[in-house]
């Protein structure tokens, strides 16, 4: 099922897909929840960020060939790398990335993006499996330049507008064999699958809750692949996972 | 003024110190607000951890003898470089740190934790020095062999219980000339001055709403100065900022 954060009204609401619409529902996403009947057409909806809650949990290196082309990490981590996406950062699927003045070189970087369905503390593999809700798309837009600067990656990596997440949550998807890509105006610039991965998702969110815990509705986003590349003001976007959408964003 | 958010019937108030009594308070703190008439003793009160917001942001490295004293930072950094500390970790004064088990060395450091009273973006400095609210104690608490084996520092920063704050929001204190100290079982390890800083609070606030966007009650956490030291179950670890009061904490 695919659960998609629009606007109804003027408001923010959730609703799940249904055909060529979108129909709000009210309860518990999680869990119980009914639809009120209200609809909207999906190619008019305005589409918001598919969040919860503001924190966004993210693993660096996780794909043993970004990590031969990148400049910050040289060898496969021991353990899973964070940090963070801040909620300032985020935007929706159709939104507009906004390159700063005087950093450099900014990069995109395709990832897939999972959310949790409860509280995990101190889970186990299989408990972390079962607490996945579903995956969205996250372009984990990075100032190249100011990340080797800082050492940190928080700057570099939480500009305005630098992290695009959507267009809904899939709740079907099969975390463990996921195919996704990034289009850069049309030409297909990283390619891979979750597969690949160094630590897979059920893996992640176990190490992660072992750390720092984990609240329902909490967004991970897991590493990109190799591909990653600079973007240029009028440059199209888009991050495609099979079977749960595209999110699209222009450049400015 | 002095600002406390404490337990009042069992939810979670904000107030003002009044003598040797909080006085509850209705209203926008920031701004105008009116005392509801409702008084707790301060002593018996339960304080909670004065936040607004979820986020913390950090900045490292902005003491130059403490930089002498770390190994994961050698030279002065050329721009503050910034982290954060989640609301999973946070706590407030009296509450208890936890010790995770096999994480090796965990070390305390005392920090002025500063709150901005209006959201901020792009901001010169005089701006930045009319947007604080006041200041607060953190404790920037740290697993210091993960932080040197991840590089980042996200997950060594950010165990649960990992980041006291308080006692209470001080609006009063001169940012630029705040003395404090951090005191284990009763014995002096950290002791310095906001004018020891390399980067002053003012000038911190300026830099970071250029790159990541401030939200009217957001706190910001401002370096640690030398003298970090291990924390071990038993202690009893005090930060004292000069006027604004006393965050204690003890270690299981």
């Amino acid at each position: 099922m695919k659960f998609y954060k629009f606007e109804l009204e003027g408001k923010a609401v959730w609703g799940i897909e249904e055909g060529s619409y979108l129909a709000e529902i009210q309860g518990d996403m999680f869990s119980e929840f009914r639809k009120t009947g209200r609809i909207v057409e999906k190619d008019k909806a305005v589409i918001k960020a598919p969040t919860v809650n503001e924190i966004i949990i993210a693993v660096g290196a996780n794909y043993m060939e970004h990590i031969k082309e990148s400049r910050s990490i040289h060898v496969a981590p021991k353990d899973p790398v964070l940090f963070v996406k801040l909620p300032t950062a985020v935007i929706g699927h159709q939104d507009v990335i906004r390159l700063p003045k005087n950093v450099g070189r900014v990069d995109y970087e395709a990832e897939i993006a999972v959310m949790v369905k409860k509280d995990l503390a101190d889970a186990d593999e299989q408990e972390a499996k079962e607490a996945i809700f579903g995956v969205t798309c996250l372009n984990d837009v990075s100032a190249r330049v100011i990340q080797e600067q800082d050492g940190q990656w928080i700057r570099a990596k939480n500009f305005k507008t630098f992290c695009p997440v959507g267009p809904c949550i899939e709740t079907d998807a099969d975390v463990n064999n996921l195919s996704f890509e990034l289009r850069q105006n049309g030409v297909v610039k990283q390619k891979s699958n979750s597969k690949m991965m160094i630590f897979g998702i059920p893996q992640l969110i176990s190490f992660i809750s072992k750390h720092i815990p984990l609240r329902k509705g909490d967004l991970i986003t897991t590493g990109t692949p190799e591909g990653i590349g600079p973007l240029s003001p009028g440059d199209t976007v888009e991050i495609e996972i099979e079977g749960v959408g595209i999110l699209r964003n222009t450049v400015e």
